[in-house]
């Protein structure tokens, strides 16, 4: 598990701002070690002594946008709102927050040797990230009498895995696009699994 | 969308074993396609007419096993037995088949080129395929009286994408090695999603 602890490393914030920069303007594969040493300022021995190598940057990136984007989800969810419309306003800032991401949208099909891995096979960390911020909602919720009680984890894990696939497949009947369209979606069929009172 | 219809084109199962042994013994990268033609016992002429490139071998194969793949699982549920039992044996006999299904594992880590985007970014016609396999059950199970009547494609692409998350990604709280906990997940946190009467 990646720590963001930046405390432990006061240069980290300023190579994964370097890093994310050249990202964006070169892609990632045409972005070099010597790149984001130089926007990050430091010299390649200091940089390569906190990450060997480029895809271990890709990864603290990575997480670091993962945070990020929760962070802009649970931003838009009014905690004093009925559990109910709280599923249904975080799943369409979710929707809404994945269609405005169109860099990581674009970097699935450009450069899928350093992101699809990433997403898949070594997305533990990543769903790990979601189900427990889901599974921290979800004991709020039961706490405040609004939820069922239930083991949070496996029924958080369900969405994080369901909003990782959003992420990866938009193909399909389940509505991303549609604001409207994905409330009705949340309230029909995301509540029954989250079990209001 | 790819036709599985073999009588549009007789030579299309002999293709398909043809890349699939080969894909088995070599693996995908290693496979030319004059590897494939001589195991289908075709021209590379009569391949190619059929077949561009090797990616759209790969799809198709994929695609045929994907069908299989659902059929034995469709073979391991007892119609008449209660909705609450089809459910948790489907899901028993959905992670015990990934789990006998080392082959898929061990390619998305060995040949993410070929196999991640297929199940990723170009997934849609299998995440369809699962969907509409698991919509017509639900539809038998509420003609049945067994299940509520609601829209069975919102649900059935919600477990097709949990499906195709845990082929993907196995790390996390959802059991996939251990039967006996499959079936206590599944009759805790599936049923609820397809509302049992």
């Amino acid at each position: 598990m990646i720590t963001l602890d930046e405390r432990e490393d006061p240069t980290q914030p300023e190579i994964l701002d370097g890093a994310l920069s050249a990202f964006l303007e070169f892609g990632i594969r045409r972005t070099s070690m010597g790149e984001v040493a130089k926007r990050s300022k430091l010299s390649p021995a200091t940089l390569y002594r906190r990450f060997a190598q480029k895809s271990d940057i890709v990864r603290a990136v990575a997480i670091r946008e993962a945070h990020r984007f929760i962070a802009d989800v649970d931003a838009r969810i009014d905690q004093d709102a009925s559990a109910e419309e709280q599923v249904v306003e975080g799943f369409v800032a979710f929707t809404q927050g994945v269609r405005r991401n169109q860099l990581l949208t674009r970097l699935l099909v450009t450069e899928p040797e350093f992101t699809l891995p990433l997403l898949t096979t070594e997305a533990g960390p990543f769903l790990a990230l979601g189900r427990d911020y889901l599974a921290a909602i979800t004991r709020r919720l039961q706490a405040e009498g609004k939820l069922q009680p239930y083991e949070p984890e496996p029924v958080a894990e369900i969405l994080a895995r369901l909003a990782l696939s959003l992420v990866l497949t938009p193909d399909g009947v389940i509505p991303v696009d549609d604001v409207d369209a994905a409330r009705t979606f949340a309230r029909t069929h995301i509540t029954p699994l989250v079990r209001l009172t």
